[in-house]
């Protein structure tokens, strides 16, 4: 008989509903090892948790994140609130027996990272931090390709997140903008998917350089706007990091994060060359990968547009939802993510990206932070 | 109270799971008028329709479409089966009072197209077929500005709806080949949606030139190839077609439709030159429609990539998403169509495009054909 | 020794330019087997001439044509003078013995192309038609990835030359808009361009249907804007067409040259789908071609952007320029094809595009005309 | 009466033929305030220098550079030998009174360029160096624009030169991978473009951190394949390099400049980001410049793909050569340099970039060489 899972999520943002969505879908698209029952949708605001509740369709609304943790009929913990809260919740599910997804970055500091990987091993429960963008079929595809060795010798990594909703100087001061709230701001919310895809697709950084910056040192607080006058607040938390730093195998590294960068929406454009190849790709254009081998005939070599969409197993993913060119969106990330999240917390098997990753993610960004401070090079 | 309506959907393959999942997600993503039950699923095989219901999420599973047409438990009749079986289907619904969304082409033929939409006016029912690409965010943008002028006199429209399974030629003979199941092929099936594009964006056309074409006339069976066998069949429906037309205020029309294209999945590439300004789209990059602007500074004019995924009303359906940036998918277009029938339905007033649209269209298709067999021009 | 060629240059203006930059600049690009004089510069107007030959590096200016087709001292004669007379001048240096360089359409209508042609043969001299666009490297590395069937099965041929400059209606009535000075105006202009080129890389039209459209009647009179009045006159010619047609081997083809699409400068869009793999280019972006490889691994299929600029003779004319990814421009098409031409002329061997081929053009444009004339296909 | 310059070019391979052309080409193109004489060319090599001459349209030939300087016969020094020999050659021809153009990088160290600026200054001579990427019509736009501060407050300057050659490791040793011939490898030889784009459109360094690197460290060299045999070499300059810095007004900078990255020719992709709006530029499709402008209505705001081609002065440069749409070459930005040089020298005004420049610029690529020995950030 299938096995159900009963899942209770905590946050009902931005967060709350792409993993609601995703918690629905996943079944109709996914063949899932078990069955998934949206049990509880857990938020400190009574009345908005009950509208998010009936909205993102589940059967019940809590306000008391410990109760959810403990329930004796909740398996899976996903935990989709602000940085600062993840460790003492996903250790709280942790020690109860839960299986753990947790949104990114994992913690607030290497500290908070090291207990919370402690609790999920210790705890022998399946870990996940959700970073989504491993799951874009085009990334699934580039790391299938590297695998293989399709790229050869890599001597250069190129990513950068870029959006542009703080070039607006009027934009509020919010959590993210908050130390306490966010760790590092821009560098801990976005920098953290690229070293995410970085350390995916083509390994460890050994050691780091480069700069947390605050442009705009000042916003107008959020609640202020709200009642109708203009107070201004500290940005207190980077608002753009660029680093720089060598990997393992000799690689050269080039990261940065920003959102000052008038134009780019959600633009995660990363480049990768190797000795045989080399592979681009643009979240802003998801459903391609762009490609060049080195071993096409000489007269017609030339970066490839993949257009990641091709049924029967041929590509990563994609294949369970429309014919070729009939491509998905940003919501289908988190789907493929729970359905491989599911899947392991049948199996009992890990599930990348563990809170390890989340941990050595953490390490890389806390070293740009030392690094910054400090003016030098410093070593993983 | 909210109104509830009960929605009957016949069909489950491509279409039944498309809608399936627009009418499972229109509710959690849009403020609809009235509740969305998903009612009863209806197929001809008793297996596969309940194989089906529950992988698609309806309550119940039939297998006599006329029983569900006629059931005073549904108020709205969805129709995600081949061409040829829709007009009996869509009249009865209507004679049993039921609103009625149609999958395009809405008939076979012109005779069927006129019986169908005399039985919706006459039965005053809700109606529209299904050209679900007239919801891309990026056409309602593209139709919101030229509606507001903001091309100017229209000069030339220019579509092509390509794909390339045919290209193989030992891709199977199934209905969408054959005339008494499809109509007129690949003519029907997706120059059906550009000419929809056509009238929606710029107006009626006038006359007609063209070619209904077929360039490998036998093709294997697909049922003697499931048995293992290789049985050629006769391909009796156009597997391409090219024509051009005069439409409305003397533009020109030029459109295409192949499956002949290697390399283009599913693109709908779309221009249109006016005396102020282009626009360009390509489904393959959805997300995204290209704007050139005649009024900007000399020095700086150039076709603009809009990102249309802009939130807080700025551009349309986009907004219920997700944050700018994060794209959405084909999947969508038909959740915003379902979005717009549902409140349409609960309104009581006509929801573009209308049978009548259907009908119109079909006129076109229709004049292609005859200036195909003619060799000469066709007036509408 | 080496030979030495006087090349005699009839016309100053943008094809003059164009010609005397690419007879100065052969040379020295291009291993030539002969040398190329320079030798005399010819156009109406006394100080014009005067003006553009110590201008554009000529050793004599001349005022009257037939001196210059008649001189002993003239080796090539080069035609870049407006459409209407080309043939006289043409069937003149052939009489005369001269190798001739033709500007494109070859000449006004069917009969001036036959006559020239006869000419030519007669003479048994060098011709060649100026369709420079043969000779863009991308084009080129086109036409031999189709000899080579790359292509495979040809199914679809498509192609656009667009500008805009017409979309002003304020832009001025020029011999081009002329029936008699034009031949067929932007159809001559520049649907004789893409007719050349489908001709080059496809094969022979064997019917069309279409339509030579005027979407602006009258326009100002240039010369009255000159004087600072504004007359208008009318529009005699065609600015704008658009045809289908069958070609050889059961190719469709889909053609349109207009002046009004807002936005395309320059574009020569072009599109070759076959069973094998496809080929698009846009003069846009000259320096590359579009290459979709029907034969590549199915998960990492894709359009590649082939950049046109290897040198060591990987790709056509391209190598003796500048090293890979230092792109060259609109005049070297010129500069290819006098190139040739000096060679042909030479060895006394046929280069393409030759008169017949600017015949063979000239039919297809003519047979459009009818086509547009009596509303249905025509047969070539 | 209209002065002559008399011109003597050092050098005759890559930049030798480069100049040469620009030099013929420059006054047919552009109304120089002088005629121009391409008097001698001068080179080590007796028999190719000669054979340059008459391929390239020199007028003279010569063997010993320091007779050339000394010449009464002639006005300006062209240099275009590699960079070891810069200082000596144009510090001598600045002591004989003749303005002075010189291949970039000015020199090689900082000793060498300030020694050059100085006798330039002291001499009175008219100094340049060629960074000819300043003079792209798409860069000489962006300058306009960002001089007019259409981009407001600049946050990011983002720029990577990016090459493939050396991924082959095959690709032999040759003056550009050694210290004592080049300075400091693909730093000086191509990073050293992009920081002179980023001191031209956005200001100076105040700051740098990075790093020189070298992935292979060992090469065939070319002498040695040339004999038939394989003898190795070490590679003593850097074959790559990446750093990120502080410009003045907070502007954050991240450049790259490496030939290792296959697939690209010739990228040289600069982005900068403003709180007004956003340019982007890619060599490889040197004819446009994307912008996005911050100002556009809000539903169509995107990144536009302005064709740098209008005539009559709309568009800097280009409009000196063909019609829209019609693009240029690499080769042309030289032309474009020699055209203001010629100019500047007659009116003996400066004419950027300077000698000056070429310091400055030098001071970057030095601060990055130390701040690679260091491991630390170095001011400027």
């Amino acid at each position: 008989m299938t096995k159900t899972l009963r899942v209770g999520l905590i946050g009902y943002r931005f967060m709350g509903r792409a993993h609601s969505n995703a918690w629905r879908q996943a079944p109709r698209f996914f063949n899932l090892k078990a069955k998934v029952e949206l049990h509880t949708i857990c938020g400190r605001d009574a009345k908005g948790v009950q509208a998010a509740r009936a909205q993102l369709g589940w059967e019940h609304a809590a306000t008391d994140w410990r109760e959810l943790v403990e329930s004796p009929l909740i398996d899976i913990v996903d935990i989709g609130t602000p940085t600062f809260s993840h460790a003492e919740m996903a250790i709280a599910a942790a020690q109860n027996g839960k299986h753990v997804l947790c949104e990114k970055p994992l913690g607030l500091d290497l500290k908070q990272c090291e207990a919370m990987f402690a609790a999920v091993k210790k705890a022998k429960v399946v870990h996940m931090v959700c970073h989504n963008y491993r799951r874009i079929p085009a990334i699934a595809l580039a790391k299938r390709m590297l695998a293989e060795g399709a790229l050869g010798r890599i001597f250069h990594f190129r990513a950068r997140y870029a959006q542009d909703r703080l070039a607006d100087v009027e934009f509020p001061l919010d959590w993210r903008l908050q130390k306490e709230t966010s760790g590092s701001g821009v560098h801990s919310d976005i920098n953290s998917h690229i070293i995410d895809l970085a350390r995916y697709l083509v390994g460890e950084f050994t050691e780091v350089c480069g700069v947390v910056n605050t442009f705009v040192p000042e916003r107008p607080l959020a609640a202020s706007l709200a009642k109708g006058v203009r107070k201004m607040g500290k940005v207190t938390a980077p608002d753009s990091a660029v680093f720089i730093g060598r990997m393992e195998n000799g690689v050269l590294a080039n990261l940065e994060a920003t959102r000052y960068a008038l134009g780019r929406k959600n633009q995660i454009a990363i480049e990768i060359n190797g000795s045989k190849g080399s592979l681009c790709f643009d979240f802003e254009d998801m459903n391609k990968l762009k490609y060049y081998n080195g071993d096409d005939p000489k007269d017609r070599q030339g970066f490839r547009d993949i257009l990641v969409t091709q049924r029967d197993g041929i590509q990563p993913y994609v294949g369970n939802w429309w014919p070729p060119g009939h491509g998905i969106g940003y919501e289908h990330t988190f789907i493929h993510t729970i359905a491989d999240f599911v899947n392991a917390c049948v199996e009992g098997k890990p599930v990348h990206p563990t809170f390890e990753d989340g941990l050595k993610n953490q390490r890389v960004l806390t070293a740009v932070e030392e690094s910054s401070a400090k003016g030098r090079w410093v070593k993983l």
